[in-house]
């Protein structure tokens, strides 16, 4: 990890850019994938998951079949999938944004309503239970219908893949991955019907695939990218925790990024060789070593610094470990989930504290929110106006609309403001 | 409009297909507008403002010059303006989703926070006032730092642009249009920086831009087509007010699509003869017909039918011209905005009753929203756990990470367990 002082302005604007690389070889293959997949359908699904998986066909799982595979499950990740299903579907349940009260003045009434997405593709990278359950549970509190979930085929964690659907009510399984995954849900085949929408993190060739699904008219959670954690730290961090951390997303792949922003030189200093020694014992070496390579610590003079440095980043993940981490969150303006204080790793928002997984990366935390029970709704607005509330605003859309140069707009109001109050029909 | 009786399951579906073209003409020039802007900035803005609205200079309106000249407004048009600005205020203010309150159990506390989107690009088409209330209003509302307004040049609605836009305290107004202000949005020039978001309506060459846009990682509203109206009729409806429903979204162009379904063979036969007679008196004639050709009236045999169809199309906007509206919304599962009853016409909600008129189209109401002040704004979540709320969910973390071979997102759990509760630090 590279060492910076007190960066200037250029030098967080520098900081900001992601190290991800724009490949083209990877686009290229995905056009090519989709091109296919939209010509030959099927036929060209099976020849991708043969060449990518080693997997001839495709199998779809039924709800019997779901139910059936689940039962394999070992015990003990049978209960850690309970625990996890039960605090997530808590707290997103309490996180439903109900219907808000309708407005009514001057024989107006307007108001909103929330409506369930259906026809929704979730995807599962391989093996990854704790994805289900971040799809699967909002999805099934919004009340979606034809929820069909794609992940690869030569599963490890099937049964407990198939667990974790099972509690969040999904009755199809598709195992098939990858971007032939993607093209088959935004074209249709007889696997499952096009669907509306597509939702849940992958690889770079997922991201660019959910890119050109979006094109073809399909909405997505959003755009995604490698993960990525930020580690704001005062000198009461404790730096083999934050080490830790630092650690946990480092594993992702070569292409995530960990950043450490701290006032105390000495919590920078502990902290990296704590990642040393760290290290050393853990399985991905390989993947953390790239990874360190691609990230920085940052010594600022002051939590100011450290908070606009953040806001800046925008990051998926910010670990708050300092003194007052209260006042520091309420600072944070860009950030998909914030982590407060020493007993707050990351891991418990990626598994069981309740808050949602799927957030946006490289600095779309500007602008994205991460996903959520309303990734599976739209809202619909409603207006009922009585022959009294029309003469209210009737003169107003008229003029509007002259300005506007849209006399059958204005006819509309006017033929109906002829009617006598009295007469109403 | 052609007329169809009872259609079969495969005629819905034919019926769903809008008359938009993929016009490979447009597309080709809209990229080219971006790919010059990327490499030329400003120089390329320029030359095609000049080549399509004949300005060969941009001219950007501070806060100062939009006020002085908002000042050469005429009465009538500020009071109407002024009566669209505090409905649409008064009512998009009530709802603004509140941030929800904390949850606590077993030492685990999560929360989800709003935070408004800063840096954010508006389009206006030319002379359209009410789209500066559509959008300014929910930017303001949000809070959204840094909106910069984009609208063509040689536009007769200036002073009623400038002046909507003090009201939603816009201080930036860039009179430039078309894809060359969408592109400007994207790549930042001396005009305004990077935006993180485009919204607003637009004709297909922006629309495409705004695809361009969000290839290159920004945020649009939605994607958005032609617009779109349909009635539901029973025999309670007034013919001569569907009529002039539908011909006030006729007239917006021709490739917009108005569609009546009903109940009652009369009232499509009065209907049509009354679209005849108003059309007579209205200024877009030539609009209305070629959109006409487009458009179709559906005979039903139950109103359960007419909802089914409704709900297959998604209409950007409904109007419920039935007996009992308040039941038939509560049926509609996809439209952008519904409007019920007789005096509720689709014109109220282009500019007046409160609610929003930028509406998803082309059937993309089943998955996408309106704009609202969440438009502007994404949420954060949060998470703050006690040592001995570690303790509730260590087992768990650690468990589901094994599964999916993450041993350091375990560790970063396990280290912290390690550490004995009395000796918290």
């Amino acid at each position: 990890m590279k060492r910076i002082y007190n960066p200037s302005l250029d030098e967080i604007e520098q900081l900001c850019i992601r190290p991800t690389q724009d490949d083209r070889e990877i686009k290229n293959m995905v056009e090519r994938v989709f091109q296919d997949v939209e010509r030959y359908g099927l036929r060209a699904i099976k020849r991708y998951a043969t060449k990518f998986d080693g997997c001839s066909d495709v199998a779809v799982l039924t709800k019997f079949e779901i139910l059936q595979t689940s039962r394999s499950i070992d015990v003990t990740i049978k209960k850690a999938i309970d625990v996890a299903y039960s605090r997530i579907y808590a707290f997103q349940k309490k996180s439903v944004q109900t219907n808000l009260e309708r407005v009514t003045e001057d024989g107006i009434t307007c108001w909103i309503e929330q409506r369930a997405i259906d026809k929704v593709g979730l995807y599962v990278p391989r093996n990854l239970v704790s994805s289900v359950l971040m799809l699967g549970v909002p999805a099934q509190l919004a009340g979606s219908k034809d929820v069909a979930l794609y992940t690869p085929p030569n599963c490890d964690a099937l049964s407990a893949i198939c667990y974790a659907a099972t509690l969040c009510k999904i009755e199809k399984i598709v195992l098939l991955g990858g971007a032939q995954a993607i093209a088959a849900m935004t074209f249709g085949t007889d696997l499952t019907p096009r669907v509306n929408k597509i939702l849940g993190p992958g690889n770079s060739y997922v991201n660019y695939a959910k890119i050109l699904a979006q094109n073809k008219g399909i909405a997505i959670d959003m755009p995604a990218g490698p993960s990525e954690v930020m580690v704001l730290a005062d000198g009461s961090a404790i730096p083999s925790f934050v080490a830790s951390d630092l650690l946990s997303q480092a594993e992702h792949g070569p292409d995530s990024q960990v950043m450490l922003v701290t006032t105390s030189e000495l919590v920078a200093d502990t902290v990296q060789e704590e990642i040393q020694i760290q290290t050393e014992n853990l399985m991905r070496k390989e993947n953390i070593n790239k990874t360190l390579i691609n990230s920085a610590v940052v010594v600022v003079e002051s939590m100011h610094a450290a908070i606009m440095i953040a806001n800046e980043y925008a990051p998926e993940h910010i670990i708050l470990s300092v003194e007052n981490p209260e006042e520091v969150a309420s600072k944070i303006q860009n950030a998909g989930s914030v982590f407060l204080g020493n007993y707050s790793p990351e891991s418990a928002g990626d598994y069981a504290s309740g808050t949602n997984h799927t957030l946006p990366t490289g600095g779309l935390a500007k602008v994205y929110s991460g996903v959520s029970v309303s990734s599976f709704q739209k809202t619909i607005s409603f207006q009922s106006l009585t022959r009294g509330g029309l003469d209210v605003i009737g003169k107003t859309i008229e003029t509007l609309a002259e300005v506007e140069g849209l006399d059958a707009h204005a006819n509309a109001v006017r033929r109906r403001m002829q009617v006598e109050e009295q007469n109403e029909v």
